[in-house]
């Protein structure tokens, strides 16, 4: 579809991202990590004055400083160097629009996560990506954690056996007090059913528990019952989720999602029980693997260290006992991204290591946020609409 | 009641509690700790030749050596050095007799937990306890760690603020496989509905879970939703409890108690969320209590330590940094017990400081079990029947 | 030597130990908590109103509350029902004259460490022991640690292969400021020369810690160079010590013992490792061992645990994930040192688990304070003197 | 000295860094994250085909692609396009005639650690340094945490008080065995005097552990004594050393470095106390700091967490509770670099807070490693020659 010739790294865009904003600056970060990626063009902001002093800042050339995603994806389609891949980094309701104009524009998505804020949207950019023939990566970025990679090939050869329970958190502190009417950055929009969906925690961090238990246990919940709080008077979404879960495959989970625990900055914790043994694994411990075979002693797989495996050892930098963290994880979903984009590129099969998340997951994300919204309002188990 | 007079020690019977059993010596190192009981008599064991060879063991005379409890209570309320209390320390289902029979005699009673097997009986013993006059101690063991006092004690004077999220969780994996019928001690009975009652894990350690939040908190749900699950093939009660909790006050919770976690030995977490902070304790880490004031950094308290109050130092023995344990714990529960006893000798007010559970927390516990059964049923929200 | 008939627990007496006292009310509760002795007389205090206000509660009959160690162990060696050892918790000064006292009226001793406040004293104990043909017990109590006897079981059984290097501390911060000045219970005494010894930290706990890897790696050092510190103006024995070990094996280690580090209540540490393996343990987290064998993953030992060996197991008390502690680490040197005294009665030959320390211990202890405040001296390797 | 024009970033080269490397691509990765610096040419191997495929690997022109650092150092000082730093990559011994080079060209120079394998020659270097007028940066990366700047910025404002005891520690296990002869990757040059300098551990970890101390305290030893070991058969230089410590302040020390201690795989840990509070840090938890005013309880300090100072929060990324590593830690190494030579462009002055090492530091490691090897072959005090 096009006759572009690629230079040694890929020419990359961003929709969002301008000064002052957080997650802009981490996928950035994400897609320099690995000296994969040249980020040339964006549409930084909407205020064209930003949009301007933004791209600069990155180095941008002034007329690749858009000031609409549209129009970006339309010059940039047209030039012999126009991107090739765009990264998308707005709010959530500013995710289904510019993933749409720029599939349909021939250039691939990156797109932070929930991919839109209903389910409908979910599955109507599915259709769109398929009649694209582009590539669409979620950045669910926890799933490029090592020892989380080490985990679901773990659980895929057997070492636990047949899954039994799931216990997942994810757990903060910043929404103790009504930080959205104070100015907080990020809180007034994931407050506001508008632009955030009809998620709170659950959105914001929910999903991110609900995709990593599926990720290393290969296994969705088929329903769940959610009892959805808002503590903090006069707030419009959930900051704190309850919820239980049922597998197909007979397997039981909970899931606690949290924005008001103090004393909690961002704690994920994933531990996954089955007939022979029981993984567990923290964020605050990210480079460490619990693991006890039933009847033996916990064993630590460390990232790189004794006995970790392919998985793991693919998406390492460094040797063990080094810390790597979330930039890194970010980082890993950015470099299979590229090595997505490269083998689309001459149309090659990419490798089965490759594992980032994609629409599929960003669909379950939202059917997830449905199906526990509706939960919440019936006091019953409701079905996923996956 | 009685005229018998009393020695420098409290004189101590023990119902159950023969040669091999584990919770049977628990009690006597507890009773013995504080140098506050003399273990004098006993109905050890139903089978003769095994009571009078463990009462032999312990000390006791001949003709205290009973084979039954009945007989023990008539015998010893007679005896002019008869005993002044007794421990019950047998199977769930054999608590509500034994308690009948010596409160009835004029015995004060201190039983193991839970109270009985169901919540009818419970309520029944209630009634028996208030006629008798005497005491009944419940040993909810885990109320006697430092750390929870030390919880208690800080909610109550409002260190957190206004309770929002209680995360409470019990977790072991010594009934992954199915050690009922390969003769693992104490498997069989806590496994067997007529011996357990309606409760398999949830009543065995979920009451636990429950008890303990509610000590430290102050608050009781009054309606949860639970999903129980039997994962081990042709098991009778559940291995794994999945329960979401609601208070009148608005708190939430959630509650999970498994038999079936592997890698997790005796893991009990607590951790509660308030308005203004929060505070986590685990049984592993038994000294320590981590305390965030909303906006500042967490704070380690530990037993005796800088800061720690009044509760938790009165049922301390030894200095900071030297680590006490679980027969401490329980050791606690039998010292209050006696000054409980000693105050009731003398009809004096007891210190407001005591606060050792008794049938009120055994009612909550089985209100517990069958509101978790009943919701199982309905796959509804139950409402505690308290 | 006696014709005294023996009952069902041993008659035990104590010197020292009066109200208010730590390390008295632990000896007691230690000796108590597996139910085989009798604490029947004491010195406890030289004062005659506080010796007996002291054993009156704790239930001696008039006639055996002493006021001299002297008296009693004249008085208790000619009473029928007189005591079969003898608990010794003074001051270090005050351990050898009553030690002799009561070996020489053939009761058996089991004494606080250190032994003496001198190395000569304690060999010329280690004489009187041998001819008295008494027992003489040192409460090492740190040794009786499940997790420290399955680390001196697996090191002996070959698991980290030969001996290289061993990390030890002890720290401690009770002594940051002049306690001593201003009535902390203990502090005066121990920093007190004559009543102390050569020694303060390395004294009070520096040879906990050089008897600790002494006892789990069966290897002394030979020679040490120490740098002594008083940091506390006025202080007239070192706080904190800096010391360089030197095995005849060839193996190395360093040994820290301050009890001016702010932030450590009570911390021992012991990090051994070998040509094949490591293993690390410490006090705060009592009930695990960490084992790394060479090339593989760390795995976690836990008391009566997956894998613990005899060693840990007869000396464990409940079952594992229930936290055990000080208490009843010290109650096993007293378990063990009554299966000594039972042993002892019939001339039966004690069981090799057996491992409680004694005078050899002592004489260590003492010559690793020697050579410590000999190599301060002269900033040069001492040799110990053992 | 040039009239170069300067773009948006820092055009950088490197010496050493050849493709398999390790620290070479750790230093692209940090050069890169914060998107300061092109990194454009390179001597990046000595084998003309690994130096031109490892180049083209980097996107540098085939011009750019040296095999000798002074061919390079020649022709980049005359472009018009010329490199304005260069990295030093290469082994210790090959540090000292590459940065000479670089800096008479007048090009800045970031150097890998230990600066040379002499004091002698680290001394030489800096008044080559001096004279020409350039940047001189040393990557002891470990600065550049953020807890490390907290803990700096801490002692520095008096939270302890006066400086009592260091306890500084660096274990790994990966020269267990002789790696250096079965070709494991950097074991041969670490292990070769004639490469690596007078120091095994002590000078490849040692040095790390040395300078880590010193920077977060402000005061460094002025004498010190040495025990060092080669345990492994045959190898030429020590891999484990066991160091005491004095500072002319009265304050003492340990420090630990061993490359044999299994079970550990990088293992760095700072402890250190004062006159009023103690502060903690290790690698393994790297994200946080504890801190104990003495008489309070153990606070925990979080990378950008609530408490957390300006020079920590200055080089953190990203929020409270998202682990940041060991290439962020690195990266701030250049990025504050980078705000050097911005400032040296213009001759402005640099802000205090930019801290990075440089000759100093390097010499102070220098004189360490020398005065240990000293006083090992004296077992006697030696002074650091600084």
């Amino acid at each position: 579809m096009t006759t572009k010739s690629y230079g040694h790294r890929i020419r990359l865009g961003m929709v969002g991202g301008g000064q002052g904003g957080f997650i802009g600056s981490v996928h950035r970060i994400a897609a320099r990590l690995d000296d994969r990626y040249d980020l040339v063009a964006g549409a930084l902001s909407s205020n064209a004055e930003r949009a301007r002093s933004s791209g600069r800042d990155l180095g941008f050339v002034e007329d690749r400083c858009y000031t609409s995603f549209a129009e970006m994806a339309a010059a940039e389609s047209q030039r012999q160097d126009g991107i090739e891949a765009v990264a998308i980094v707005t709010p959530n309701h500013l995710h289904f629009e510019p993933a749409k104009a720029f599939l349909e524009a021939g250039i691939h998505v990156i797109c932070d996560k929930p991919v839109t804020t209903t389910l409908e949207k979910a599955k109507e950019l599915a259709g769109i990506i398929a009649e694209s023939g582009r590539l669409f990566v979620l950045t669910h970025n926890y799933t490029g954690y090592p020892m989380i990679r080490q985990m679901r090939e773990m659980i895929a050869a057997g070492a636990i056996g047949r899954l039994r329970h799931v216990q997942v958190e994810y757990a903060q502190d910043w929404l103790t007090q009504a930080a959205e009417t104070t100015g907080a950055k990020g809180a007034e929009w994931r407050t506001d059913p508008a632009r955030s969906g009809a998620g709170g925690a659950i959105g914001d961090i929910g999903t991110h528990a609900f995709n990593l238990a599926a990720f290393v246990t290969g296994e969705t919940p088929d329903q769940l019952l959610a009892d959805l709080t808002s503590f903090v008077p006069g707030r419009r979404l959930d900051d704190s989720a309850n919820i239980l879960m049922r597998y197909a495959s007979g397997a039981k989970g909970m899931l606690w999602a949290s924005q008001i625990a103090v004393g909690n900055e961002n704690e994920l914790t994933l531990r996954i029980y089955g007939e022979k043994g029981g993984l567990e694994w923290s964020h605050s411990v990210v480079n460490e693997l619990r693991f006890t075979p039933y009847g033996e002693q916990m064993r630590i797989f460390t990232r790189n260290g004794a006995g970790a495996g392919l998985a793991a050892n693919r998406v390492s930098r460094i040797p063990s006992g080094h810390p790597e963290g979330y930039l890194e994880g970010f980082a890993t979903i950015y470099r299979e991204a590229a090595d997505a984009i490269v083998a689309a590129r001459s149309e090659q099969k990419l490798s089965g290591d490759v594992v980032y998340p994609g629409i599929t997951e960003g669909i379950a994300g939202l059917a997830f946020i449905e199906a526990a919204v509706a939960s919440n309002k019936t006091s019953a188990w409701a079905k996923l609409n996956i």
